[in-house]
């Protein structure tokens, strides 16, 4: 799993815990325990897990983490680790640099690929894929999906936004989308986001394969200490180019 | 965002604007408050924009309301401003110059091609696209529909009306609309859909490639200003077309 | 907008305006002021509509009327009106020459192409369409596929009723129609359907190209007087054919 | 419209008719009311009808007539009138001639063609059809549908059930038909469910081609008469082949 | 129609019977008649039927229990009557030789054969069908399907189930099954139900050709005695193969 | 049918069997009881089996067995029985050796095939199948569609999530999936499914035919003894090849 975090909301849930450690202000600590909690439920520390799944997590985590480093518009990995929490193995944090408006095309598609950096990781060391990457494939397809039908970001299917968002209360709750295209718009649609996403993986492999060497070092650094701040993974990884604010800028 | 102001219902706001600062009438000051807050939403002052967005933003409304004044039967452009309101980064104001009780086909279009201006500017200056058009890609949408399905407005359509409105009131609130017609005519419509929207997308296009500089030069003014009356527009993009009412005439 | 009104139902109606005015009969007056308010909603006196837009629903209407008077089958023009209501911009009103229990083939498409008589005016008179159609097209649109699924009108489509309806009472009301035929079967509906319009259409136009001259004249006549009676329709207009009453009779 | 009636279910109405009128047993009169009543409502007497709408109502009866004394398995003809009842302008009376269990294919056959013969007469007659056989089309097309989808008669689509019926008691009442089945079975049902009907209009096109004459002559004795019984039929024209009782024999 | 009865069940109803009679124990009499009760409700005496239909539905029983009787693996025939109960104009019995945990393909390929046994001998005997197969080919229908969609007995269509069942209790009461394949799968769905179908269907008319005196011999005995028992059954038509259990062997 | 065991869960169960019976901790015998108990719900004693349904069922369970030991990374075999539980014949229990988090795309395709490994065994000893495989062939079903659909472990429909989960609570329950996909894409869905339960079946058909002489063995001795356990069962059928945990190792 991977995290994009919305510092805001978290303030209050931080000034709980400052409050229960009798603190006169939050500091970073409350901070962010306010947000792992929040985000992720609980740590998991009761699962005993075998050195073989921590070392198939460890990659996958590594992988988020060097993919994300290797793109310029990409956030910037805050905090990787392979303690679980909830569902999933491992988490690799990352932290916005501004307090965004706009998302342009070129940022969406960084996510894309570092979102797929921890199955593309399996893949490329393990040599089989697991289960770890299902979280991961469902925050791909709804982004590329939203990317494709309602941000107007792909030219093929053009600036139109395709079916229509209906919530009906009822005792329980739907919010459905109904489908307001032909069989054939549908087919187009399929088609784009699969080649957003394929697209987003195959850079993501090349990113691995490059990388390889920084991969099995951040993966090692994790199996050692099972949780890396930014510092200590910058330094096993420095981030090979220019990160950019994501926001487009005239040239 | 760009917004078609309805004037009359707004009144009552205004007034009660007017009474909270004793004045015995409503004064032009109030009326504009009143629909701006109605429309919109309060002013959005605590957000912290970048630089790198506000300058996004600025070039996305002079879009909407440069390739507005260049097409005779746009309405004509009330106020810009890159100040948000709610979810918009900023807003350009339309006034309808009549009580209006038709719209042409020529209208219409010409609605079409102004509400992309917006996205049309992002890729013409910064080679990139934002999700901040993806208000103006769904009213683009929902227009360019009603025109082919309920106005008869395709000629590769004809006069026929297609889908059934539903309202299903049932605790909550349901209005669907049923397809009453095979996949063939779907397919149709998507076409005819698409084939509106990718020429308005081109129409606006081609006025921002021949007005740059003049898009340039609101933008410019709106980072200065902020907001612009249709008075400081018109003098740094005086319309180059006479306007028409789009009423149809006889020619 | 255009009307076939059903005396009968509205004979109440007429009676609570003749007791309103101390009236010891129903008048032809009360009678014509009941149908029209039942109806079409009380006129609409308040909007004011630029002369531009009465001179289009000048033309729309007399198009209604025009066509009307054209065809042999089609019910007589009773009354023609530019004065709105409700939502609509004027009115032509039709009174149905007996009260009839069978509907013929012929006389259905003589319907069709006077519904169509006021698009086909706007577009012949101001090389432009209005929205002003809509309401015309949807009755043309379900009248047409009535005749083709439920009345076996379609050679194409055989003696055969094509969707099942349905009526589901459910603390709101919802009544459908279930598709239980093909999509090939759907499709060819689609086809014969457009068929029927576009030909009502084709017929609508050429008779207004016919007689454009006399559609100028109603135009104006309803410009200057704004209701205009049968009588004085067709004198501007005398019918060209021998009406007849649509009710098929051996040849 | 025409009618098979069920006997037994209204021996109660009749005895309540026969009460009314002091008498002590229930009469043959008693039981034509009950049967007419129940099946059609009350005569609409009432509405005035046009010589021209009666002149198309009696050949449309005629032709439901004529049909069926002509196909050895079709149910006798009982009564044929062209007063109205309800919606129907006319009503022709069928008598089946045994308490049936079975139903064979080819009674059902001659079912679908004499209740098309009322339409196979206007066209024949009038050249135009009129909105007079949509009930016998529904019904029509119900029987075809039954035979291909529920009954294993159609060679084309085999001794299969296609479609499950659904029982939805939920406030109101819903009883709909899950489409079990493929697109291409849904599109050969189509068909074959066309050319049950196709096959029946030809038959009696045909058979009232060949009995034009008595055709007019069972017309005309209609609207002198308004209401003739089976032996004033058979008078006029006599069953041209020997009946049968259509359940299947060994031959 | 035919009924594979499940013994167990109905020893209850069958002491109830006993009770009644002041028997101290329960008979085969008080056994079957219970039997009889419960699956098909009970004895149709007041309805007169004709010499024709008695004729025809003793065929079509006949045909169930000739079928039934010339296929190893089919249940042995226990009573053949053509006395109706309920909408049934006759009834076959079969009695399972034991309490079955599992279904083999080849005994469900027998089952399907004899359920069209009744069909296939109106088709062979009389050149007409009717409507008393009805019930058949439901019982048909849905064992085929449910062999090709959830036992994975049809190669074409491997070891998967299709389709999704969904219990919805919603006031009223509704199961329906969700279909979640394609339209393509569900196509060779179609076509392979038909072809289990239309295989069993030639097998039982094939035995009906090679055993046409005997099916003759066993109608006349049906139409003479009304009711048969299993050895009268077999002194008309012994059987012409060996039986077996039905559960696969070594071979 | 085949069960893989949550032990944890059923702690509790086991901890009131051992409280019933005096006993002190929880003895290895409560523990699996327990879990049958739950799992499988009560042994279904009275029922009485006929000699070839046990011999069919010996072998049906013998080939579940049979295949798992030869797949390198199935689990492990821990019981198998011919004593029925509810509706199943009989039961073979596996022994997941680890507390797993993750399940790699090949420990999954091992659990397809031994999953059909009972078909299988039917299929090459009898020559028939039954309808005992119906619950291992759902399971199949569901697994591969998940590995498809969810798990983005088909190369041909890459890392998409296909179809949206919706839970509505309304009364009764009702969890179902929309499709949010095109009818090509549910073609490929439907395809890739089939190629890996087919594969899946392919390999445990061939793995039996390999061990013909063993799987007849195990058969023998569940007939002979009715349950048998892991070290009985790998006495006659040593593991031929290495057994592995499932999660991926580099290599």
């Amino acid at each position: 799993g991977f995290v994009g975090a919305d510092l805001e909301n978290l303030v209050n849930e931080a000034a709980i815990l400052a409050a229960r450690r009798n603190k006169k202000s939050i500091g970073q600590t409350e901070m962010e325990e306010a947000i792992e909690r929040v985000v992720m439920g609980p740590e998991r520390k009761s699962r005993l897990i075998s050195e073989e799944e921590k070392r198939l997590i460890a990659y996958h985590e590594a992988g988020h983490a060097v993919v994300a480093n290797a793109i310029p518009e990409a956030d910037p990995v805050q905090k990787v680790t392979i303690v679980g929490r909830g569902q999933a193995g491992g988490v690799t944090w990352f932290r916005p640099d501004e307090d965004r408006l706009l998302m342009s095309r070129r940022k969406l598609l960084a996510t894309l690929a570092y979102a797929l950096g921890g199955r593309a990781a399996e893949a490329e060391v393990f040599d089989d894929i697991t289960s770890g990457a299902s979280n991961d494939i469902e925050q791909v397809t709804r982004l590329a999906r939203t990317m494709v039908t309602r941000l107007g970001m792909s030219a093929k299917l053009g600036n139109v936004v395709y079916g229509q968002k209906e919530e009906l209360i009822f005792l329980g709750r739907e919010i459905s989308e109904q489908r307001d295209y032909s069989e054939a718009v549908a087919q187009q649609i399929d088609v784009e986001v699969r080649n957003l996403v394929d697209e987003a993986y195959k850079q993501a492999q090349a990113i691995l394969k490059q990388y390889r060497k920084e991969l099995d070092d951040v993966a090692n650094l994790l199996l050692e200490k099972e949780t890396i701040t930014r510092e200590e993974f910058e330094k096993v990884f420095p981030s090979p180019i220019a990160k950019r604010s994501g926001t487009p800028q005239v040239t």
